[in-house]
């Protein structure tokens, strides 16, 4: 027996609700959760024991979601227009990124995550195998890799909303067998697992989104896309597949509509898609930060899981929303759904947590091994000092007040530990397993020199950040 | 000169923008800003330095609207509807309060804050003298002190929603003296200041309305005032009042719209009357994280600013938006503007570090004092290391994220140094003033009892928490 967590409130996930179990004892051996429960029942002899008394112990929390190498662009794409976003402010930039920043990105935004509890990413990037060496690896966090197959042909300013993006098959199928050499390479990985990663309907041709369809239903293995973005993508949709069709009637078409396909955002589908989808079993990533401050919209995640669907919660990317700070997210989905529907009772602090743990590991279709505190399932684990400002008081009686004050008080200063796969990746206020200051280091570094080649396109772009830079606002 | 802080990028507030200022030095003498300006016009030789480089030193954050005072309740009141909010779920455990669990709740409340970057606070509450005295007065931040004058005698849980309050003028008038005392005490107080603080047209007899206001006219004060808190309140003041009337237009009746009032929330009130409120030049406190999560309502203080209105933002109470940290208000502020209105220009990170500074000072009327950096302004300055997980990296060219990076990335953990008047409260990761352990631990013990105590009534209230708890939720 590895390890011990002792004299713990555990909120386990278990049976449906959070499973809170008080004074109880966690048990780690090779990685994998060997017991929990009550301390009169464990008999092991752990090699080293953590004093949980006072400290919340919980699985570690699941972001569905995240492009953390574009975190060396934070504070580069904000506060535009939804339609400036993409094209003229976050785009000059990105083009300037060589694939070490997005290295040096994603070490930062792992970093970032970790510091908050995350304990899995779902990851989606070009050349993701990189990021899983260079960045989840070393820092020892879990991660479900998607690798983006995206067929568009060059840059596409300059055409109108209405015109099609040119597709190029053969660009398409290249990155497609990068994601097949992917599940090869991580086939019997015990932290990586992968999915296929079709960006979105507007953007990969339709024979290779049926070829990725029947690859995926062959190995039983699943599909991460971008679904239902907005009215530019509807657009793109009506011109290349005619003006009666949506994302999710050609998506339903193309035999895409099942529960191998994880979808993110949705926020673009009528309600009654959205049910329909929920219904097929598709699984919901929503990005309510990232939506938010881009799109100025919520995402329907209440909604989606009133129709019975699995969701889970994603920061999306750095530019905009801000970081991957995942304690935060959980806050500000609560109070985005309570806004949407005038209605204060709307994703609960407890469904909150659920959804940030075991509901988000059934979004990435990894809950047999994480996303609760269960014997026989790997060994991702957090624990929580509450005894902060952000968070204190804690009482258990008449309530638990620690469930409400995880998901509105706290910050990520109240992050104790983090284990992962049974490793310790946090402890004592220091990440274990990187140098946390070479990240910071080299990130400011990296972004410096991305910011200075980019600024000549960046301001010919002139998205309205520029006027507010000339008016000494930035 | 006692200190000066060199090569630091200040954001000052001046001149209607942030007034960014690159390498700057920024020296305090006795309390004072002594200067602010490039390092070669400065001359002075301070006792001690701060290297600022690296760093954002920017005025302190201002909380216009707070009840710190109930920060021990935290975790029991929220998700629940909003008619069952204040009688059925908090209401049961504030009445269990004695005055000293206020006292531990506003320490630890603005404990909370000061972590954040707030150097002043507008405490709202009953006998805030005490809070003055035995919370901020020992932490050393500053504190616009107004006193509850509610005039409601009883319980109202048995009213019907359309009969009126009893209302008794003897209990009211009692607390207007208190409030007078208030002013007498602290009237040459360098960090204390005070405003009066009737608490909402339907909870003060009208001639008692009547006489604050010529009271604050003959002595130039501020009244601080919750105003068109919504559908309840709309039903009292048709009571009282009459059917043709609402809360704007008979605070407009009684000589109450006018630049002495500071009215928390609004969100009752219509869009016509806002712009009337505006006009008429009274400041609006916006407390979007309290209303979002106790009414599901976002505030409209874009909206409010936009009609020319002066405003600052509040975090309210703890129970329900879960605390006092202003950084992450900021963020909630800007991303409920955004999804209100579909526009993710809506309040931009840089109006937000405005609103969170200068503005908010002029909503509590003090920003002849703080707010800025500026020569002769008291020293309130908040410096901030953003070479942190949540916040890097930082660049310069060609636009400054420093400024998104604060509002979107920022948690407490980027706040290095606060002064309030030149001395300094929190250094090197610790409060200097108070024994923040002592803190948390009398808040967790004072809790537990409160909630003890509170726990049968609370339980009798039946509010829907009460059954979650029995659901196995809570």
């Amino acid at each position: 027996m590895d390890l011990a967590i002792t004299n713990t409130l555990a909120l386990t996930m278990r049976d449906d609700r959070l499973g809170m179990l008080e004074d109880a004892t966690i048990a780690v051996d090779d990685g994998e959760i060997a017991f929990v429960g009550p301390a009169d029942e464990f008999s092991g002899d752990p090699e080293r024991t953590i004093d949980g008394d006072g400290l919340v112990t919980m699985p570690g929390l699941v972001n569905v979601h995240a492009h953390t190498g574009l975190t060396l662009l934070r504070g580069g794409a904000q506060d535009v227009p939804e339609i400036e976003w993409m094209n003229r402010a976050l785009g000059p930039l990105s083009a300037a990124m060589a694939p070490a920043d997005h290295v040096a990105g994603a070490r930062l935004g792992v970093l970032e995550a970790v510091r908050s509890g995350v304990t899995t990413v779902g990851e989606y990037a070009r050349d993701v195998g990189r990021l899983v060496e260079e960045a989840y690896e070393p820092t020892g966090v879990r991660v479900v890799a998607t690798e983006t197959i995206n067929a568009v042909d060059g840059p596409t300013d300059d055409l109108g909303p209405d015109e099609p993006y040119p597709l190029d098959e053969a660009q398409g199928r290249s990155a497609l067998e990068r994601n097949e050499a992917l599940f090869d390479a991580y086939a019997d990985h015990e932290r990586v697992s992968c999915l296929y990663g079709p960006q979105a309907l507007d953007m990969v041709p339709p024979g290779l989104l049926e070829e990725i369809r029947d690859r995926a239903a062959e190995h039983d293995r699943g599909i991460h896309m971008h679904v239902a973005q907005g009215g530019r993508e509807q657009r793109q949709i009506e011109a290349r597949y005619g003006a009666d069709e949506t994302t999710v009637s050609v998506l339903e078409d193309l035999g895409l509509v099942s529960d191998q396909l994880l979808a993110a955002h949705l926020h673009g589908a009528t309600r009654d898609e959205r049910a329909h989808l929920a219904d097929a079993g598709v699984r919901m990533a929503a990005n309510p930060s990232s939506i938010a401050a881009i799109d100025g919209v919520t995402p329907p995640i209440a909604e989606y899981r009133e129709h019975g669907g699995v969701a889970g919660i994603g920061t999306d990317q750095a530019p905009g929303p801000g970081g991957h700070d995942f304690l935060r997210e959980l806050r500000t989905t609560a109070l985005l759904a309570k806004t949407k529907r005038t209605d204060p009772t709307a994703f609960p602090a407890w469904e909150a947590l659920r959804v940030g743990t075991i509901e988000g590991a059934r979004a990435l279709g990894i809950d047999d091994r994480v996303g609760s505190l269960e014997a026989g399932k790997r060994a991702d684990v957090v624990l929580l000092d509450l005894k902060h400002p952000s968070t204190a008081p804690i009482v258990s009686e008449p309530l638990h007040t620690a469930v409400p004050n995880i998901v509105y008080g706290a910050n990520a200063g109240v992050v104790d530990t983090v284990l992962v796969d049974g490793e310790v990746v946090l402890e004592d206020d220091a990440v274990r397993t990187v140098d946390e200051r070479e990240i910071l280091e080299t990130a400011n570094e990296r972004a410096s020199d991305v910011f200075a080649r980019a600024a000549e396109t960046w301001r010919d772009a002139n998205s309205e950040l520029v006027d507010r830079v000339e008016d000494g606002w930035l």
